[in-house]
């Protein structure tokens, strides 16, 4: 047995089933490895940053790791925005980065460079010198990607431990468990909480499942506390069913006023909130001075427990079923933001996973979706765009059984488009619907808050998608998914739902004013 | 005036006329700014890595730095494998990088990372603190591009750096001057030189334009001595009426082999070779142990001084003009590699720049090549792929009045395909010839010398890009390149004439076996 092998047999033995892969030359051992580890399905990636945000949706969605496989320090370096969104996401990954073999990084050839800089900043990291020591390696990374929070945990292995002989794999490592919640801490929070509507419960990580929001929905029931979701969750059910809070707001004005009137503010898997971005004259935390932080939970812990618990401490039961929210129906006429995000939430089925990277185009959405069936929301938490594509392969891959819709803006999405190209490759059952608006219009509208009223014709050019028009329908073709484009409600929806009732990739350009 | 305007002001004033930019909400004081300043020209990218290698291409051509514009951490790291190949290249770039507010810096919003982390492996990095020294770090950057070698500057600019009050801008910064050739070492080249083909001139960096190449073939003739050029080029002048000389091959063992019998091997412009990977039982350099190894020039030096000042101590005279090497002639049949790279050859117009990213498509293409009218060849120099297309963009930029050839292997295109983009909108005029022979074909190789004689279903499927197919013409189309597929000799040549007659950019995808 190789290095290489007994580093897989040791990640599928802790259960590794799937890996993300672009490699190269260096890493033709785990390349081979991989035939024989039957357990580990290897899936081709175009470009990095498709296997490492594929690697987040499935972590997202099963709760596992997923491998990738990437190409010393240029190949892991495009994979690295997602990463970025994975560790932000709390997500678990376990990065296999070839390198040169030890003997020949002195001679720094030209692909060599220094990997561990580049990969620090995403998470943990680990250099490889010997064969002998990578089956062992390999199981600390993949105890070391569950955190908590989950983070992506980057192996550096040089080529000549994977090809050199190594004794066998090593033992599946043990796993920290989620911490649950502190009696002192459950404590604090349901005296917190009993202060009425002064009293904020923001809600982030683990407390975003069934079992969060319902013992969330107790505790407000019963002390009349408001209820808050944080900006970007990794993951949140909604629909039908469950109970839905209002968002945080993006815009910091817009947070800092709803958070305005707390006395107090419990966080219950979410942290502090910060603004995304600073502006001249704001400050950085969305909580004003005067009102009291109280930590229930941290992202890394068990929120959603922390949250029973403090529900029982209050004495709070089941809540009556709240009154169905409207199901909306399809929209007609014209396809703006309203109508799109109207129609998405009409027809969506029940169980789809919603992978929500539509900027600006989907923020009319979210409402109409509280009425929609049970579904797994997936957002944007670290910023890095281009994370929508690869997170629904991701998804669909971890749950071959649903539906997966990625709700795509158009800007963001040219960043990894080719996602498409695996999405046909593996036949995942994902419906891509481009919001088409031809404009970073986030942009648009941050360029009016940094006081240029009237953009000149270079700030105008560098925030428009036009000239030439980008044309998703072509290309789709190109990577082999079928599509097609629509710019009114009744054709969107007619779109939508042939593209649902088709067995594997399909992409609808939606094309909004 | 504001920090962002002092900066860019101070750029335009020390020569810089492009920038390639993906901005985002951090960089909207420099996007406002390049509007204040009309000398530089901005040029969107739909992905980070098209600016980082436009700017590299841009460099190789003209000999001055591009800007980049990018954003935050993650935006970084999208460009940063090109980047890598820009600092294998010694090519000078300075990349404003925007931050989050110095005083937001500590709230870790969702896109804050390490940077300077980030940045450190790819070259020079400084991180701004105030917008009083902005202008001047902007004048550091400039300088610290140049090396020598030229390199990536990267400065990481707080937004709130850049819209605070500034004084002015800086004065443009002294830039360093490349090192002429030192007497001692240009007579002791001489005198290793004399030793007929047992000796070897090996060449690089800037002893690879005309000065260089005609200074090494006096030389030879006067000599005897056996003359390589480096494997990876960043920048070569190739074609009828210009020396040629055998390129070092890139397998180590083949590269050992033609130095094999070297007394001496004298470096001007180029590194003492190193394998490019490692493999078993092979050293790192290429190199004998026995053979001595004589720096002339570094590639941070001028070598195409050296070469001339080591012509006048041997007192080579003016070569004889060699015999022109026959121009060849358009091939016939079906499409190989062979045939298309003698089509390329015969058909490419003098003074065109090819960027040959062909890979294993290619190596037909370079015998052919010198028989073509004089051109530039610009190679991958870091082996972090998806270069060919940004580079031509920047090639395009540079040299408005040449047709660049982006000679592509179909693989490494599409990592960075958006590229295709900003040809059309800024209407360059590059006829790019895809090489598609559907697969990782280089890996396929590794595979075989990694003794994988018979790759598995996972092998096979983790180095070929079939099943299905890209379509190259949708995907050109889609992104507003016109574009055909032909996979004759004939048809290639055809569609070739057709592409290089018409302004803009245009695609063919060559479909070889």
């Amino acid at each position: 047995m190789n290095g290489a092998e007994s580093l897989l047999q040791t990640l599928a033995g802790a259960g590794a089933e799937v890996c993300f892969a672009n490699p190269g030359t260096t890493e033709m051992p785990l390349v081979a490895a991989l035939d024989a580890s039957p357990h580990v399905r290897a899936i081709l990636g175009l470009f990095e940053g498709v296997c490492t945000g594929a690697a987040d949706g499935y972590a997202r969605m099963s709760g596992r790791p997923a491998l990738t496989l990437l190409h010393l320090g240029p190949g892991f370096a495009n994979g690295i925005a997602n990463l970025h969104n994975d560790r932000r996401a709390g997500s678990p990954v376990v990065n296999l980065i070839g390198d040169q073999a030890t003997w020949h990084q002195a001679a720094d050839a030209p692909l060599s460079s220094d990997i561990a800089s580049l990969a620090r900043p995403v998470g943990w990291v680990e250099e490889v010198r010997s064969a002998a020591d990578l089956a062992k390696a390999g199981a600390r990374a993949w105890q070391a990607c569950f955190g908590p929070p989950g983070r992506p945990a980057s192996l550096v292995v040089p080529a000549d431990c994977q090809w050199e002989d190594a004794a066998g794999p090593a033992g599946a490592p043990l796993l920290p468990p989620r911490p649950g919640p502190a009696a002192e801490a459950t404590a604090g929070a349901a005296r917190a909480l009993q202060g009425g509507k002064r009293s904020f419960l923001l809600l982030g990580a683990n407390a975003l499942g069934k079992q969060g929001l319902t013992a969330a929905r107790r505790i407000a029931d019963r002390s009349g506390c408001s209820v808050l979701v944080e900006t970007f969750a990794a993951r949140i059910e909604r629909g039908r069913d469950l109970p839905d809070f209002p968002r945080l707001p993006y815009f910091p004005e817009q947070a800092s006023q709803n958070l305005a009137g707390a006395r107090v503010v419990v966080l219950a898997g979410a942290v502090d909130p910060v603004a995304f971005f600073g502006y001249p004259g704001q400050s950085s935390r969305l909580v004003a001075t005067g009102t009291a932080v109280l930590p229930l939970a941290s992202p890394g812990e068990d929120a959603a427990a922390a949250l029973e618990a403090v529900a029982l401490e209050l004495g709070a039961r089941a809540s009556a079923p709240a009154p169905d929210p409207p199901r909306p129906l399809p929209a007609t006429g014209a396809l703006g933001v309203r109508a799109l995000g109207q129609t998405l939430a009409a027809l969506q089925p029940d169980h789809a996973i919603v992978v929500d990277e539509a900027a600006t185009s989907g923020l009319a959405y979210h409402a109409f979706a509280s009425g929609a069936g049970p579904h797994s929301l997936l957002q944007l938490t670290g910023g890095a765009i281009g994370q929508g594509l690869p997170c629904a392969v991701g998804a669909a891959v971890a749950c071959p059984d649903r539906k997966v819709i990625a709700f795509q803006a158009d800007g963001s999405g040219l960043y990894t488009l080719q996602s498409l190209w695996t999405m046909a490759r593996e036949g995942l059952d994902v419906v891509i619907v481009i919001c088409a608006n031809r404009a970073y219009r986030i942009l648009q509208a941050e360029l009016g808050r940094a006081g240029v009223a009237a953009p000149g014709p270079k700030a105008q050019a560098l925030t428009s998608l036009a000239n030439p028009d980008i044309d998703w329908v072509a290309l789709a073709r190109g990577f082999g998914v079928p599509a097609s484009r629509t710019d009114t409600a009744e054709g969107f929806a007619e779109a939508l739902r042939r593209a649902l009732a088709a067995a594997g990739p399909s992409l609808i350009e939606a094309r909004i004013g």
